[in-house]
C-alpha cells in the first residue's frame, strides 16, 4: 500500500520496489489512499502496478484503474467478451469511468493545497487530542502519514463505545477500515503493528476531507475528552477469544 | 443464456435444467437480454443461477447482479475487503446498486406490455423485409425470439457496408455484438447455428428499444431496398482467411 487505509502511514515505495527488483520481484502498489492527497507519480517509482479507485477522490464508486508498465503480462480474472485488449471482460461503464477521469484530474490537480489544508487540521487535532487526553497512542508514523488521518488508541476504551458517543454528538468516525465494519474483531493492521488486542480495540480514526474545516477541530475538542472519559467508566474492552 | 445477444433466439431455460439436472450438474443462466423483455422467474425455472445486468434494462452501466440458490457454493475471483459476505470484495457502488434495482423494477413491472409493443414493431420489420427484398435470411427462431430483435443474413453484402450506409441515412443498427465491435469476424455465433462464412459476414441485427416507433419501421423501409442493391453492387464480401 502506498498509504495504510487504517493509521495512514505513508510506505517509501521507490525504496521498496528497488529492493523487490534486485530479487526480480513484480511490484504492485495499492495507491488508493494516497491519489489525490499525495504526490502520486506512477512512472518516478518504477513501479510495475499501481491501482486507484474513484470513490476515494470524489468520483463515483465501482470504478477504479489498474496502472500497468507496458512490458507487464496480466492474467484475466474475468472472461468473456474480450474487452479492455482481454485484461477485462465486459461492457465498459462509460459514464462511471468518463466521472472517475473528472474526478482524478481535479483531485490531482488540488493535491498540493488540499495536503496542506487538511495537514493543519490534523496536526491541530493530533496536538489537542495528546495534550487534553491522558493515556492516548497516535498509531503510525507521526509524520509521515496521510495528510487528513489521525488515529488513535485511547488506552481503557472501547472504540465502539467511542464512536457510538461521538456519534450521538453528530461527529462521525470509523474504527477500522470500511470493508469490517460491524465486525468485532481487533484491526489486523494494528497487531500487525505489535498492539495488543486491548489497544487495538481501544483505537479510533479520524479523518479529515474536502468539507472539513477548523470549526470540526473545535467541535471534536469540546466532546472527546468527557466522551472518554465516559467510555473509560464504562470498562475495559473485552478481548475476543 | 436465457435469449442470445445476436440473433434474440429463447432457450427453453426449464427443459434445459432438467436435463442438467439428472445428470447432477450446475445449471447457470446469462439472463442479461431476456429481463425486462420477458418474463425471467429465476424460482420457476430451478435454474442454480442467473446474471441480470443494469445498463440492459435502463439502468447504469458497471453493475450487475448474480443470483443464486441458497445451496450453491461459491468460489470468489476477487478477494480483499471481504464484502458481500466474502464472495466478492470491493467497495460497494451504492448509487449504481439503487439505480440498477430501481431500473429493474421499473423494466420488470413493464415487461409485458414492452415485449407486446417491440413485438408488433419487430414483426412489422421482419414482414416487410422479407416482402420487399431478395435474397434474405432471417436468423434466429422466427418466433420464439426477443421481442425487439431482427437479424437478418442479406446474402450478397457486406454486412459492414449496410452498416455505414444506414448510418449515413440515421439508422443505427449493428453487426454482431457490441463485445466484437470492430473486429472484422464473422460472428461465432452464426458460424455455430451452421451459416457459411460468407453469409455470417452479410448480417445485420436491427433492435427496437423504449423509444422505438412505427416511424422507424417506416424509416428504415423507406432506405433498406435501395441500400442493399447498392451494398450488393459493391461486391461480395471478402473472405477472412
Amino acid at each position: 500500500m502506498w498509504a495504510n487505509n487504517e493509521v495512514g502511514t505513508v510506505q517509501p515505495i521507490a525504496e521498496l520496489v528497488k529492493i523487490a527488483h534486485e530479487y526480480k520481484t513484480v511490484f504492485h502498489s495499492d495507491a488508493v489512499q494516497a491519489v489525490g492527497c499525495l504526490e502520486v507519480h506512477f512512472q518516478n517509482t518504477d513501479l510495475d502496478a499501481m491501482t486507484v479507485s474513484g470513490h476515494k477522490v470524489g468520483g463515483p464508486q465501482g470504478i477504479g484503474a489498474l496502472v500497468v508498465k507496458r512490458d507487464i503480462e496480466l492474467t484475466p480474472l474475468l472472461h468473456g467478451g474480450g474487452q479492455e485488449r482481454d485484461v477485462r471482460s465486459g461492457t465498459l461503464a462509460a459514464p462511471s469511468i468518463a466521472g472517475f477521469a473528472a474526478a482524478t484530474t481535479t483531485a490531482v490537480s488540488q493535491s498540493v493545497s488540499r495536503a496542506a489544508r487538511l495537514s493543519s487540521l490534523r496536526k491541530d487535532l493530533v496536538k489537542r487530542i495528546q495534550e487534553q487526553i491522558p493515556d492516548v497512542v497516535l498509531n503510525g508514523d507521526a509524520e509521515n502519514r496521510l495528510p487528513g488521518n489521525a488515529h488513535f488508541s485511547f488506552k481503557g476504551c472501547e472504540g465502539d463505545a467511542l464512536l457510538m458517543l461521538l456519534d450521538a454528538q453528530g461527529i462521525e468516525c470509523s474504527t477500522g477500515s470500511a470493508c469490517s465494519a460491524g465486525i468485532p474483531q481487533p484491526s489486523h493492521v494494528l497487531l500487525a503493528m505489535g498492539r495488543d488486542e486491548i489497544t487495538a480495540r481501544a483505537s479510533l480514526r479520524f479523518s479529515f476531507g474536502a468539507t472539513s474545516t477548523p470549526d470540526d477541530v473545535d467541535a471534536v475538542m469540546q466532546v472527546l475528552p468527557a466522551i472518554v472519559e465516559r467510555a473509560k467508566r464504562a470498562g475495559k474492552p473485552a478481548v475476543a477469544k
